[in-house]
């Protein structure tokens, strides 16, 4: 397969997009939608101080990468979360990160508050990943603060908002509306705002973003993460119909449209959103027709 | 396998309540859900005179049946769409019910109103199903309205609803709240209240009640209908999820939680739902364990 722009050997077939892509003409095409994204969803202004949340993950680097290379004023924040040999090459790669991208990097440790995620592993077993949350959360929230960074951003992926949404609705849970949306402005003075740049991306994109560019990153996984049962169910559905995730995602975001006041049909005098009502309409074109 | 109520051999194992029936247990079974549902959800009046919209297939003569066992006022509306062979079985069909159940039948042609759905299809081909939708609404309101009923019932199942709202989403299309709803109250004098008395039942539930009922029903499809992808996208996640459609739908009909007012943890002034911050108690948890 050829790129669609140079001709040059594709690296890259975007089934979403419809167009194949070499690995010079990818990086372009990737930072392309990523500022078109942030522009239409209002995601981060020019002049704010972004504090990028990292992990190692392709996700986050990716993220850093690419606010970095579009020129917005970020620094990184890695949490250390002690989660054993994760944890260490985590941050030998955000390490490598910031040096590559020329970015300061910011280290809080969760050991500094008196645990780690290990030991809340090793204590309270089932609800580990959700205890996790909780940390990340609150010392993403108040380092961002305490530093003077007016937003905080977040490597979350289309994938992870879909198979977030999906899970917690069939899953009972009450579903935080502010967790579906590509940016949330502070409800209080000790709230930082939040922002999700790559929230149009999905895994696929920022993965070869990184792989092309040479950006640092790892592919190791939390020990202790489930298995994503329900980001497979998301990629199954995304495999029978291509552009799915995306699609999902924007109609979530989507404004609810209002309603327009009760219209009666001109015709049969049955309600109608405008002058003739849609099965006049049908009925009128059968009528020509005879 | 046996019968959990009486210990007969079973011939249905409902993974979603994890529960295996026998024929004779299984049609009380399903009649209670249907009735608590019903209760729970206000979907109907005890004292209204409803419309129950039939076509032949399995759910809305189950919807029919089921409605009749619980003792409700009802009569059946049979609209004859005018698709060739699909239409006459239909007909026979309803009438078979209309005897079985004691129940009278009003049938609508839409012939009378000047064309049927196979010229629909001559004619504007892709669209089909969407003008065969608006004739049936427009009807069963209309005909509901004018013979004085008070509530028009369909067979939407759980599936049915999923599955409409993920495509909806997915597609772009608004999606219409109210479709999603088991009751909708008229906004309109025009308009008589729409009612799913089984949305919380699945299709495997509704076949196997007419099946051990002896209801009548056909299983042939309309010919126009168009493959079911979402329907077997919505199938495969229940495969791999059981249950994921009934907690889906009740998640989606949930009414939204309101907001409580801002308070400050007392340990560390950060935001918190509570006296105390999420962050604050895991701390305090492993100060305790040390």
């Amino acid at each position: 397969m050829k790129c669609k722009r140079c001709g040059k050997k594709a690296i890259a077939n975007l089934r979403a997009y419809g167009i194949a892509l070499c690995e010079e003409c990818y990086p372009e095409f990737y930072i392309r939608l990523v500022k078109r994204s942030i522009k239409r969803h209002g995601i981060l202004k020019e002049s704010e101080r972004i504090l990028a949340a990292v992990s190692g993950g392709k996700d986050s680097s990716a993220m850093a990468a690419v606010l970095k290379e579009l020129g917005y004023d970020i620094e990184l924040l890695y949490i250390d979360l002690g989660i054993g040999e994760y944890s260490k090459e985590s941050e030998r790669v955000v390490k490598d990160l910031s040096k590559n991208l020329d970015v300061k990097l910011n280290i809080v440790r969760l050991k500094d508050y008196g645990f780690t995620v290990d030991e809340v592993a090793r204590g309270m077993r089932r609800k580990t990943c959700s205890a996790c949350g909780t940390a990340k959360r609150y010392i993403m929230n108040r380092f961002g603060r305490e530093s003077g960074f007016e937003v905080v951003a977040t490597g979350h992926t289309a994938e992870d908002i879909v198979s977030f949404y999906i899970k917690n609705v069939a899953g009972g849970a009450k579903v935080w509306a502010e967790k579906l949306m590509p940016r949330n402005e502070p409800f209080d003075e000790k709230i930082v705002a939040r922002a999700k740049p790559l929230f149009e991306m999905s895994e696929k994109e920022n993965m070869l973003y990184v792989l092309v560019e040479n950006i640092p990153y790892t592919l190791m996984e939390c020990p202790h993460a489930p298995k994503p049962e329900w980001k497979e169910i998301v990629y199954e559905i995304e495999r029978r119909k291509p552009g799915f995730v995306k699609n999902f995602l924007r109609g979530l975001v989507r404004p609810a449209e209002e309603f327009d006041e009760t219209r009666y049909c001109k015709i049969c005098g049955e309600v109608a959103s405008g002058e003739i009502c849609a099965f006049c309409k049908l009925r009128m074109r059968f009528e020509g027709l005879r």
